[in-house]
């Protein structure tokens, strides 16, 4: 695949370490995956709730998107949100957008 | 509430039904919800493994996505995504953006 992807990663959480994992998904974008080949862009959202944190990355190409999820940089970030969270990474495409 | 906020509805499916729910998706949105107040826009995407579809709509104010959720004909369209996925609704802030 060569057109971008987008990466995104459903982290559920227990409401009182939400503001935990956004502080671990902040500090690996500005450490580490913002500077990956391929980075396009990211947004953090926290749910109203607490109970989930979703994090959306576009990728210049799929390929960009796995290798940064298998670099050991990005990977001791993704260990420290498994560790108090229960994040479910996956690759999407978009497939519609309408605007106002 | 009065800042801009985003509903996310993240779907999961058998990866037999990821396109049906698509289809339902894009149907609500050009018929119902792309018409409603406070609409601003959305996105639907597939996951590459068709476990999953996210539909990510941004509204101009939180009681206009909760009064989108109420309204009879997107519940109408809510309950037909219900009816073949598991649908998780939320609203959801922007807690951080990052751009290459």
């Amino acid at each position: 695949m060569s057109s971008p992807v987008t990466f995104i990663n459903i982290i559920d959480v227990d409401p009182s370490k939400q503001q935990e994992v956004i502080d671990i998904l902040n500090e690996g974008i500005e450490q580490v995956i913002s500077k990956r080949p391929g980075f396009i862009s990211v947004t953090v959202l926290a749910s109203a709730d607490k109970s989930r944190v979703v994090n959306i990355a576009r990728w210049e190409r799929a390929d960009d998107a796995k290798a940064t999820q298998t670099d050991p940089a990005a990977a001791a970030y993704a260990e420290r949100t498994a560790a108090i969270a229960m994040p479910s990474p996956g690759i999407y495409a978009v497939v519609s957008e309408h605007t106002a």
